[in-house]
């Protein structure tokens, strides 16, 4: 099974666009090692969600043994929950391949996100994983997305300048060539969102930014989805993982997990009538 | 001391240009341990180099031995060489702070390299740390840096649209506040090297691409150093590490090494050469 079809299968069969963003950080958890503060989390959450991602900074930080507790983490998600590692890495080949060989066959991920400024020879060594996928980083959450991704370039793709988070979303498509790249769009800017959806309206979309980052739930829903109100993964971290930080936190998780879920629920019944109402107006 | 101090004083101690990427592949090594490998390189080698610079995939597809042997190797460094973390890191602010942290205080790395697409706020955290550096990815050495960042872009740093590295450059300049960013510039466009030097005359310009990759040495010494024929680091791996498989890779490795120093050091001289003429010519 190729990693969009596991994806996909995992959504339907939760019922659920919730990405939850294993990002243990000491300062804000609850008294409890790391492992297996994600060990109850996983726990209180995994009929809730599409997908865990764990992103890999968190783990570094904490030296060898965050290193460990990841693999540990690994073990604790049911096998058929996708598991996408956040590393944002970006090599040139040769390297590029150590680092895919490291997230894939070593850790055992899914996916894992990467950085286009090297262009296709470096994404090439994961996307030749033909059962894992990527997520190209397209437009971030953050405000330093404005320095470069959204100057306006000129490329044989496009006939007049656009966006080069838009070159990026064009570039993806071209190179899918085996149906396992997606991309990461932040939730903080709305309009971008759209346009990457109407450039790329069959890809997975990775959609982190709502919640402590500023972005809104009901615009990541109805502009990140496709035509059939899925495919858009929609990351929520610290919301979830700090809900409580007493020893209630698993069920403080699963309450806030729940919610979300819901609520992202709701938003695409709205997307998904809206383009049926569309598509009926047309026929 | 501050990091492009330290780079400097090494680079004047051992009269070099020369960076050894330490790259440990188990498929090209002789049969010795990594951590043992990299030992000999550097005893080999300590009074011949600027900088060594790890990179990161290298370890990681090792899993935690490879982590285990990263931690060991930075210890057989001598203090006064600096070692730049190559990670190609590049996260939002909350989570570049975690990266920092793990490369500059767990590991106590001198240096790393950074990913720009993210903008400003994802180098930050790395920049804050004032006696450390980044080596931000400005033009790099493979095919796939035609994909973006030869990309002509129009931005308010510059009237006409330029290529995005151009543009990454300007901005890294900028940046530049705390005197602690250099560049990534491959050695396999000569031209664009020479372009980065002349927007950026005084910083650092870390230069891979020579030997395996196809980038000539004159053409990196020569367009890469300063007015005084410093700050380029110019780094070479394979040739050096692989220089034998035998017993002796140390005492190859030595002498491949003096080979490389010897090679740029005459570069640099006719580089200074015509930066006196140059001068001359206007006094």
């Amino acid at each position: 099974m190729d990693f969009i079809e596991k994806l996909l299968k995992a959504s339907r069969k939760n019922n659920t666009l919730l990405c939850i963003g294993l990002d243990p950080d000491p300062l804000l958890m609850p008294d409890v090692e790391v492992a297996e503060f994600n060990r109850q989390i996983i726990e209180a959450t995994k009929d809730l969600v599409c997908a865990y991602k764990p992103n890999l900074a968190f783990y570094e930080v904490l030296g060898i043994d965050g290193l460990i507790a990841l693999e540990k983490t690994l073990t604790f998600i049911p096998g058929d929950i996708p598991v996408i590692a956040d590393a944002k890495r970006g090599d040139i080949g040769n390297t590029a391949r150590k680092y895919a060989q490291a997230l894939f066959e070593i850790y055992g991920f899914d996916a894992a996100t990467v950085n286009p400024y090297l262009g296709h020879d470096s994404l090439e060594p994961f996307t030749d994983y033909l059962d894992r996928g990527i997520f190209i980083l397209c437009n971030t959450s953050n405000a330093g997305a404005a320095d470069f991704q959204q100057l306006r370039c000129r490329s044989d793709a496009a006939k007049d300048a656009v966006p080069l988070f838009e070159l990026v979303a064009m570039k993806a498509a071209e190179w899918n060539v085996h149906r396992n790249i997606g991309l990461v769009v932040g939730a903080t800017q709305p309009r971008s969102l759209r346009r990457v959806r109407q450039l790329c309206p069959d890809m997975s979309l990775l959609i982190p930014g709502i919640g402590a980052q500023g972005g809104e739930l009901s615009s990541a829903v109805q502009y990140g989805v496709d035509a059939n109100g899925e495919k858009a993964i929609i990351n929520c971290s610290r919301q979830v993982l700090y809900a409580s930080k007493g020893k209630d936190f698993p069920s403080a998780a699963r309450l806030e997990a729940a919610r979300l879920r819901e609520q992202m629920n709701q938003q695409r019944m709205i997307a998904t009538e809206s383009t049926e109402k569309r598509v009926g107006c047309r026929g």
